[in-house]
């Protein structure tokens, strides 16, 4: 319809789970109906680009100084929570999750993602050499894997076990798979079912 | 996580389409996995905030002066186009989904929303005068309502007959209703049923 807003709608299209219809709709919201909330967001993403990274100590977003370094996240600085025991996990988003369920009182690493050696994903491109130095530090006692339930996950398993925790005492597990709260037997998958039979417990 | 992070999420939250989750995903992906598609959109929207206006015949989306006005759309200025054929849409989104059919030759007409006594929308918040100063000004032959299947659709087309092109000579339609493409009429509801039963044509 017009250059700029062609520009915007493009750039819109690029962002995760966005597809044709709803980056239109972004769009016209941003630039037609809705202006005000365009200068809002130009502005919060703007003031956020330079205050925004990683925690230097497990990789979660945080404040930083204006270099993007020196950051601490919310969780790491808390000192009511068990920094002895570190809950591992891929992204940014799986730490929130876990957050939201407030089942968790221990403190995070984020991976940045998982091995994958099919799609180039090795471990020097995640956050492990940190990992590791963490557990060399003696500061942890205890590892929780929450790490996805496929190869992928199950190889970033074994390697967290088998280099990344080698040489130290330390208890290391991974948590339950199987099904869902208030979900049914009968519409699982064949995988999540067998995970619900290698992880039944005795009652 | 941190407040400036908060600020940006609780804004895309707000961007129609977006839930929790995929504001989350949004501004992880703009404030720490990739930064430079965070400058790149900030550039593109502050840039289109000043040049994306509607255009001042068909309040289609378009390029404008720095005040917002003075703009006319891409389709208004088709000299190629037939421009006594009018076609009446709600949204620009309905627009864009008609060019991209690609089976309309003439030009639009936006209203930006539907008569709703209910939500209290009524002819002064929609595009109507300028729809009103176009027939009148005798250049429009044809008016085509693309409006929606449903009793707010029906009232905006009712009203553009009985008001808007009064005391016109002006051949006004309404599009088809009815399947759509690929449907079976065993999955198609009740409304759109009755729709293609009163919309059946002699073959």
């Amino acid at each position: 319809m017009s250059d700029s807003f062609d520009r915007v709608r493009q750039l819109l299209r690029r962002l995760p789970g966005l597809g044709q219809r709803s980056a239109e709709r972004i769009a016209l919201h941003l630039l037609v109906e809705q202006p005000e909330s365009c200068a809002a967001l130009v502005d919060a993403l703007r003031d956020a680009a330079l205050h925004v990274g990683r925690c230097e100590v497990c990789g979660n977003v945080c404040e930083t100084g204006p270099d993007k370094t020196g950051g601490i996240c919310r969780i790491c600085a808390d000192a009511s929570r068990d920094h002895a025991l570190v809950c591992v996990v891929e992204q940014v988003p799986d730490l929130l999750a876990m957050e939201k369920a407030a089942a968790f009182r221990g403190v995070y690493h984020v991976l940045h993602g998982k091995l994958s050696p099919l799609r180039g994903i090795g471990p020097e491109a995640l956050n492990m050499a940190a990992l590791r130095a963490r557990i060399l530090s003696g500061s942890v006692l205890e590892l929780i894997l929450a790490l996805s339930n496929d190869i992928e996950g199950e190889a970033s398993c074994h390697y967290i076990q088998d280099q990344i925790a080698a040489g130290v005492e330390l208890k290391v597990s991974r948590i339950g798979f199987g099904i869902p709260s208030g979900g049914g037997i009968g519409y699982a998958d064949p995988v999540t079912l067998r995970s619900a039979l290698d992880g039944r417990r005795s009652i």
